[in-house]
């Protein structure tokens, strides 16, 4: 039933052996029950023999397995194409898929593309590409069900029938006026609920939420996924209705956007493609900037370190407990900092919250600081001093390592709640305010704090 | 159109204003049209006049926004409602949702609902109780279509338009023996496009993906994006039909997922409340096991400090560069661990991929690793010698320096890229295994070889 990744390795063996034993029959009566997801999915292993698979499939399945290949295999296929089997494909093809497809192809495919859809299509694909990346629009298809007002409940079910094959979804059909303005909604599941002598414009929902071609197809993806709808209406800056963008692809892009906030928050520039699928040269794109950045940041740590070389020369044991504070100090920042970032992407918190945010974290900070203190403290005397017997840790140096631990942990809570927050009101993405900047600027505080509680203490420096 | 959280505090004005005044009509009027979630993401602001908000709305919109609602306002408003108020709204809702709620609320609350639903839903509530939290019977609902296969189409359509009223979905239909075994699936659409007088058996899809009740609900949640269906069959060990699952809640199960993974990567154990509605307390409590446990960790970084303490005090310049040397250890092995756990949990990267994914990061590493070093080189010669005026820091020193620095970007995407896919392969969560564990290492590696280089081209320690 669900065992497909468990058959995986097998399938693939039995593939081989088919395609060796040229038995093409059997091998089509092994894909055709397979969901195209699956089928995609080997193309990475089977390599060039996917061709020849492809051609062993059904029109239909072929055009849907198409979809889920990646660019690079998507680009392969259509080269070795003859222009029929190109238009066949293209054929099947879903507007949106279409659009995705075209987007990701260097430009002489795209025109060798562009000639083989019907010019219908054609225009329809043109006019999507112009919405910029990142649009709702770009993400939106023009193959919604459209109902006008007036119409009955039985013609409109003939309306859908004669027209559905073409339709994104006929789950959800939309209604509007003769200048296209968008009036209401009605599920198919009125539909078939109403009298057949009903009018659309009586059952149909006249309170709707739309959203418009040029508005963020992530805020668009979690509208859909906040309101449970299958599908939202895209209209333009005249509020007439242009598309739909449909449930399956908000969680592409939900799936998308999660990725680039991981990957942000790692300090890398997102990519767009799987990781086994980025080169060597592209990764290093994506991760080496920030890696600088952040090693040149490190100069301020370092600057302090140099200034207090004094004191840490007559007090030597006070270097052993910085790596201990610097990184108590970049994990509690993280913690705060991606709970945080966490709750802004999912509309969870506000600017408004700030204060409050900031008086949670506070107390929080205050208990795991006086607890990670009371740990550390008994730990520095009972490992350190007695059972390593390091006769440098006194009970005074463990004191001072302890107060800079408390304020480690309240500044990193504090900077990392605020700096999210903060990014976000003036326009920045919250995401790449995360950890290892807000490290860098704890890491700083906590040493300037180390050495203030080392002279008051210790009496050095 | 779309621009409710821009009229937010204008709207609770407005709403505050109402209900001093007392116009209820104006308020029932302000509140009808507007969406279920947003009613819901208001309660936290009108607090006690939550209630009367409630009890304005018509039995169906007021249903849908308590299933919106958090669990505490949930309770808040259950434990005012009269036993004819609780009971509407139990009548309305589905029993997802129904199950959903149950499963929140403290026992007393749990037998006052139980009895004031009736008999079929509470049999239908108890049996989905009886799965485990995390496991896909938690999350199905039992209000399908069920078809036979020997119905007509138009028998079909008649048996859909009689039940559809309580069933969650209507968009698929599934089809099953006497036993109730399930031979496959058909949507409306197809229903709709197909003559009256075929036989369901005949136009039904038999390929069909279906999941078990004990499958883990991450997994069946993976399955309906990956296949981008709207709902998924759920079968028993005997391969009944015994529920589906539908994409909303799939989709609310892959956020709480994700959530769960910025959590645990973060070092923090998962909530499963929104940020602002855990107490301090329970936020310590998820935040400190860790950062404890690490915070011990560190005293391996310690130890190998104070070994080394001749060495620091005979070149004290050393000490300066250890936090940047930390740091860039650190984020070059978040960078790796995070895209890998990503890439485990979209399934693009399989235990199969260890040695490519090492080979690939290893010549990142390398890439990155020389970059850094050249341009650290630079800056310790022109900014710390030259313009900070340092004579400590010699050529030799840089060179101690940035050849750790190759050594710890070898060594941190190294240990980031093989830790979660090994610890997933033994049955650990990957996400565990992120950034702070790996920081630990890589520190220790990082001092062990930057003593080594500074013993070997500085002659100390």
């Amino acid at each position: 039933m669900f065992e497909f990744e468990e058959e995986r390795s097998e399938l693939l063996e039995k593939i081989e052996d088919l395609v060796e034993r040229k038995c093409y029959a059997e091998l089509r009566d092994l894909l055709l029950p397979m969901e195209a997801a699956d089928i995609a999915s080997l193309a990475g292993d089977v390599e060039e023999k996917l061709p020849l698979l492809f051609r062993l499939l059904p029109k239909g399945q072929a055009a849907e397995v198409f979809v889920e290949l990646e660019s690079d295999e998507q680009e392969l296929l259509i080269r070795g194409f003859s222009n029929t089997e190109l238009k066949e494909v293209l054929d099947e093809l879903y507007l949106d898929d279409a659009v995705d497809i075209v987007e990701e192809m260097p430009a002489n495919v795209v025109h060798r593309i562009l000639q083989h859809t019907d010019p219908e299509m054609r225009k329809s694909i043109n006019e999507i590409l112009k919405y910029p990346e990142d649009s709702t629009g770009s993400i939106m298809t023009t193959e919604f069900v459209d109902l006008k007002a007036t119409l009955t409940v039985a013609d409109a079910l003939k309306h859908i029938r004669r027209t559905a094959q073409d339709k994104e979804t006929i789950n959800v059909c939309y209604v509007t006026d003769i200048h296209r303005h968008l009036l209401g909604w009605v599920s198919i599941r009125t539909l078939l609920l109403a009298e057949e002598e009903d009018l659309i414009g009586d059952i149909m929902e006249c309170n709707f939420i739309a959203v418009q071609t040029l508005d963020d197809q992530e805020s668009t993806a979690q509208a859909l996924s906040k309101y449970d709808f299958l599908a939202l209406p895209v209209v333009d800056t005249e509020g007439r209705l242009v598309g739909i963008v449909t449930i399956d692809d908000a969680i592409d892009v939900i799936e998308e956007e999660t990725t680039e906030d991981f990957e942000k928050m790692a300090a890398m520039l997102p990519s767009d493609k799987p990781y086994l699928k980025t080169g060597v040269w592209e990764t290093w794109k994506a991760r080496t900037p920030w890696l600088m950045m952040l090693m040149l940041s490190a100069t301020f740590t370092g600057m302090i370190l140099t200034h207090f070389e004094k004191s840490l020369v007559a007090c030597a044991i006070l270097t052993s407990y910085i790596p201990m504070l610097s990184g108590t100090g970049g994990n509690s920042g993280t913690q705060a900092s991606t709970a945080i970032i966490r709750a802004l992407s999912l509309d969870e918190v506000r600017f408004g919250d700030l204060f409050r945010v900031l008086w949670k974290e506070f107390r929080v900070a205050v208990f795991c600081g006086l607890g990670l203190a009371a740990a550390n403290f008994a730990k520095m005397m009972l490992v350190d001093r007695w059972l390593l017997q390091n006769p440098a840790v006194t009970p005074m140096v463990a004191l001072v390592v302890c107060a800079t631990l408390v304020g480690t942990v309240l500044a990193a809570k504090l900077v990392g709640c605020a700096l999210p927050i903060l990014a976000e009101k003036v326009g920045f993405d919250p995401a790449v305010m995360a950890s290892p900047f807000i490290t860098t600027i704890v890491d700083a505080i906590s040493l300037l704090v180390y050495f203030q509680f080392a002279r008051m203490f210790l009496g050095i420096g």
